[in-house]
């Protein structure tokens, strides 16, 4: 029996990411697609890529639209995922792609979000310890943000095998796509094209907080993190290099062995053979996660990258896979660990 | 029961864009993965996107290794397929995603490579007159080259309804891809990033007597074809720009007419709704063809615009398609017509 | 003595292009720098790599702010010239970057338009026969616009030596920069990047009317234009591919020497060396033109292939070659054929 | 009276540059250009965009072709500077743009370059502390590489003022001109476009003990390095993040100060305003340095983003600069603060 998704906020990119995913998805059938701003429009003049669904017109964000589905997908901006889950009832799995509902301290969403806390809901990073538990038979799911997403798996394992001080260091590249498909001056193709740029330096971006949560649970002991975001010219991706120091002790072999274990049973995150390193156009379009260590004794820290695609495992990707848990499917249905490249 | 496929020259662009859509094609078992100076290496290691076959072993193309699959693509050198086909019996369908067999006219063969002609075979372009026919049951098909696929497609149904002159004219760009995996200075990522250049200008190209074979055969007389390709700052993709002199009494209407006729049941080509334009990122990593038309009053002249992903519609994907036509399976099995965008 | 400039519309990119070309010209003094609604910004947070202007602040676009220079740029949305010319008097040389006083005809301008004519001033490309001397001494100059320098500048010779057929088809490749730095969502850096996409087709583009005019003059007869200009993932830079049925009698030689002779004293246009193809990285940020020829003797057909900078010699560049022309200066003054690259 | 100028190593992208700013300096007249593989080649065939320099024929590298040289510039693979040198005569000012003379300790160079020390030059980064008193009348000069050029202007001045711990931690992004222009298969245009991914993770890049020798000057103690570059998707510049754990008592008023005194005389460095981040976009082809600093009071952290273009600033404009200051002409002349953009 199929499972009834409708998408709400199909127009951007995160809704036509979801979109694309649900397509391949053999269990979904595709209902309401909604927007705000785009409402009335043919959905193939929004999302051309999506050739199977252009003749779909999309309806306003409302309850009447939004009933009658076993799952709702919320792609709004922050701040609108509450109002309108609190109208789909209990019975209903609600997955939000926005950042409502991932942050546990509602000191720290106000002070990133500067709005009232709405709550929190399990968190949609099914490799996280004790995270699937959460996941199953849930009915309302926070999908992690792209950047948590990266760095989180990219360090929690030596948080949880206590081979790093609390003190993390991350610089991030992302793809444009991250960054939304309002149309602003500094995100052009004739700005982005050729160029690298940093944003939210100095600990201002509204991802930092998530991460500390997230590797904070980790290491059972609170976690600061220094996090610079950078934006990257092309359109997907990203690439995080995270890092901390060593403990005493530690070793490359300890490292790799930790990470190995962390990750021995997963579909999605893969530790390289050594002398390879992730590279995002590897994962391009795919849910999978590519990770590399290395330790580096001169310096005397661990140094992790990892290699996600933003729009899929960063965001619909890790939404449906977190559907999957929630519904009882196979974790993997309908998510593939085949990148598109070159 | 499970069609077994090898693929000869796995570490390629078009023989890794082949194996990602083999990995999707749900009739379909891998069985043996050739290269040449590649050979013995992890696929994982050349081609890291493709996960679920990163530990397979790639083994020297010899006629043993081949031996025993039912179908056996050819991602080869032209001039190398006839040699291995020879070997591999009548019964096997092969598959050559080179150009080895795709000319009719040994002359052109000759001039234009300059090495001996070995034949021809039934023309993987199914959405030509009379292609599906010759492809049914085939055990040798010859897959078109990228540009002849996307400007075939283009001008065909112009040249089947009489509207246009004899006399094409064609402007292409193409992502880097099309031009292989071989380092070559000029293909560098310093050199192509930024930056437009033509090449084989003034009928120097290998595609332009195959897009003349197609075009006559469908205007039933010889058409000149004037093409000038060019290397665009993209990985993949081509967008073409068709166009002929209109005869009289063509109408805006009657052009659009004969495109509707023409892929009204084609399940991979969609001419677009009017206003709509084919972009190459709309049928990234798809089997999709998105055409557009014009007639340009004032100039007298009809010009289409046809997208396709040289790796997938134009080589992979298009050798995916005929073999399914040949083995007698759905022609759309494991092929997809949604793109990944951004 | 210096010649003081002034510009209006400096937060754009032909403003920005302008003030980084009248910064290194050692004979003009940089004066007012108006913008609308830029107006009271520091030009450092919208030119950013223009360092020595970062702390100068927009003014608004007046009269009064325009006064007591010698020359007044004009880079604003087509339509608004004639006003602001009108009240700057008629002794300052008023350089107008956009369209208002290009087209002769005053109904190709209301056509392509749908706005009064403005008239018609003296035409900024100096390499076509006849301009320089309309352009010594001048008061109003009309810049060209970006795709008809390629073109023209392209297929001019062979007009002027009676080689080709009044019937010329373009296909014409840009950067992002050339739609300019208003955000709009196909303009996002997502949207562009790997992607091309033509628009405009049909005869639609604006610059159609203006190449007719150049060529139709350089021929002495009408000459119809096919143009499709195609949008590139690069910010800067046209690659244009232009062609033409060649007379009886041409040849590649006679092809050649028109060519040869045509630029052979132009200090801007450079016929490249048989073999060498024009691309647009190798003209980046400079004034200089690549221009190569092609008989297609099967097709009949003349090409020619032209690279230029699209904001340089298609805009800014054109713009300062053309004022040192007007104001009695070697017309190389501040002008460079030296390209940035890779 | 002009300096008489010789490159060796004309055709690859350091010596591209370099000849394309030589060719804007007004003291300098360009001698003999010469080439290994190359010799013989036109320099148009090899460098399209230094048009006034397209007839020059390369010629082979050696001591007579060098001869008469008042300065020799060095682009040649590392470990070929010293016996070129050793040829030239001690009176002749030679300018290294390879690795071989700028470690000082010999340990280091073997380790990480694997061949004997070849000695230590004055080292060509004018605003390092005490540089530029080492560079007046050198006759040697050992240009820096470019992420030490970009990393060891973001972090001296934090630790000449003492404001942070002997660890620094850096991760950077370099466009692909950086790693040559030798043809390899992960250097196509294929495969870099849409993709970041790292190298040399670990400590195991060249430049790092070269950081390592210019921070611990500065702190006056030895400093750590933990440096991950990555190459990104396009050809030049770099943009490097390079952090430290505050020292107690450090405030974000102290980390502002510091760098505006450390750079408030430097002509090429640019503390941008505070709200501004720096992107590579805005350097592009010119020698300008752009930084800004942040300090994360909730990590503990200052935080510096540099960026540069890795040809200009970080190897020919560096190189000229310091020839500037070697023959006694003002440091800037030649070389600009002006970007290309976009």
């Amino acid at each position: 029996m199929a499972v009834r998704a409708a998408v709400a906020g199909a127009s951007g990119y995160a809704g036509g990411e979801l979109l694309r995913l649900l397509l391949a998805h053999p269990e979904v059938e595709i209902g309401a697609l909604t927007a705000h701003s785009n409402a009335g429009e043919r959905l193939g003049a929004l999302q051309p890529h999506l050739l199977p669904l252009a003749d779909r017109v999309l309806e306003p964000t409302t309850a009447e639209v939004l009933a009658g589905h076993d799952v709702v997908f919320l792609a709004l901006p922050h701040g609108q995922s509450a109002a309108v889950a609190e109208q789909l009832g209990p019975d209903v799995l609600v997955v939000d792609m926005g950042a409502d509902f991932r942050l546990q301290d509602a000191g720290d969403w106000e002070k990133f979000y500067g709005s009232p806390h709405a709550g929190t809901w399990p968190y949609g990073l099914p490799e996280l310890p004790g995270a699937r538990a959460a996941l199953a038979g849930a009915k309302r799911i926070a999908v992690p943000g792209c950047y948590p997403t990266a760095v989180s798996l990219a360090l929690f394992p030596a948080y949880a095998a206590d081979l790093v001080e609390p003190e993390a260091v991350i610089v991030a590249a992302s793809g444009t796509s991250g960054a939304g498909k309002a149309a602003k001056p500094h995100l052009l193709g004739s700005e982005v094209m050729g160029n690298m740029s940093p944003y939210g330096v100095g600990g201002a971006h509204r991802h930092t907080p998530e991460m500390i949560q997230n590797l904070s649970a980790a290491a059972g002991t609170p976690v600061t993190v220094s996090f610079t975001p950078t934006l990257a010219p092309m359109p997907r991706g990203i690439l995080a290099t995270s890092s901390a120091k060593a403990k005493a002790g530690v070793t490359a072999e300890s490292v790799r062995d930790a990470y190995a274990k962390a990750f021995a049973d997963e579909p999605f995150v893969h530790l390289l053979p050594e002398g390879q390193w992730p590279a995002t156009a590897a994962v391009y379009g795919s849910n999978a996660v590519q990770i590399q260590v290395a330790y580096d004794e001169a310096a005397g820290r661990v140094i992790v990258i990892s290699a996600i695609d933003n729009l899929a495992k960063g965001t619909a990707g890790g939404a449906l896979q977190s559907m999957n848990i929630a519904l009882g499917l196979d974790e993997t249905t309908g998510l593939t660990t085949i990148g598109v490249a070159p």
